[in-house]
């Protein structure tokens, strides 16, 4: 038996993958472990068992025999240490896979986020125009920063690992922005971690549970 | 011979111990681990030799016999599995702690470094005071969820672990905002980690490098 995950009853990208699930499912899809999901409406989000689960009420968790989660690089992380194949097994190379696990969430999501929030919620403010060409800047900022880094390599450090699966996910967000398309080394990196068997598999089975909610 | 960590050649803050390289030095003196600093210039974090430790070209970064590494979270997390002290040594105590970890920096940073940033560098803009009430309101919503796991308890999980050291680092970037004071679970929480031994020898060496700075 297998953890089961929460995840959105109804995709609130229509499919697309881009919420903090699809990081989970593509994990558990590179190391081979079956899974269950649980699908929450936004009002569960924010009920007294979701919370005991998820103090800040999002998703994903994580509910498997060993622990309960919380937090998209966590529970990838808990994966990635209880399967072979997500994280190199000595130092330095097991630190520095890590190191950017870190990275694509504390230091390269925040701006693609915040620039998404804006889009959502900012639209009918005065600034809106002038403030989404600082963000577009920011973001811009550290795609040239990893582009520079990765230079003509495949992945982050030799082999795929956690650290490009977070990477990867953290940047399919800016799809359709341009940004992202603008920085080749950095679209075709996006289009190697798409192309992985698991991450197809992840990606039909998100599409595949929002499709379900639609015909429901 | 221990590791040695970058840090600002003067701190931005003047002493008050905000930047990244404060959770790295608290976790050091957790662990008893001696360390070295090397002070970088604004300057210098943008130059090839730093960009190869940092590809974002940010403080802290560690060198250590065992790895080279960036990301405070990571660094801290580094420590944490070289030292007894900072994190659980079984699952699931072990995992919830790393969980924290991820927390702190990709869920309860982003909103208050995007208050920070938006009052160093928007200032002169039309929609500052309008925005700034939008972004106290996100950090509030965060701080009442945090209160509301914390409850009574003095750490987030049993023992004090990494991930109330994380923690504990970014919600002190709320000092003096009035948002911290104004939910005193979390004054108390704050105060309880800077009453520790570890933080008060990391605070005051950042404090004698910043003063040792301004008199040269």
């Amino acid at each position: 038996m297998g953890p089961v995950i929460t995840v959105f009853a109804r995709s609130p990208d229509r499919g697309r993958g881009l919420a903090r699930d699809m990081a989970v499912r593509w994990a558990l899809e590179e190391v081979g472990q079956p899974y269950a999901t649980r699908g929450l409406s936004f009002a569960q989000l924010r009920e007294p068992a979701h919370l005991a689960l998820h103090p800040f009420g999002q998703i994903p968790t994580y509910e498997g025999e060993d622990a309960a989660l919380f937090e998209s690089g966590a529970i990838v992380f808990h994966i990635a240490t209880r399967h072979a194949g997500l994280l190199p097994v000595a130092d330095p190379a097991r630190a520095r896979a890590i190191a950017w696990m870190f990275a694509a969430q504390a230091t390269v999501e925040p701006p693609i986020v915040e620039r998404s929030m804006a889009l959502l919620t900012e639209r009918d403010r005065s600034w809106h125009a002038e403030r989404l060409v600082l963000l577009a800047d920011r973001v811009r900022k550290r795609l040239g920063e990893l582009a520079q880094w990765l230079g003509g390599r495949d992945w982050l450090e030799g082999d795929f690992s956690a650290g490009d699966l977070l990477m990867v996910a953290v940047l399919r967000r800016l799809h359709g922005s341009g940004l992202l398309e603008a920085v080749p080394p950095l679209a075709g990196y996006v289009a190697r971690g798409e192309a992985r068997p698991a991450f197809v598999r992840a990606f039909e089975a998100q599409r595949a549970a929002f499709e379900a909610a639609e015909r429901s």
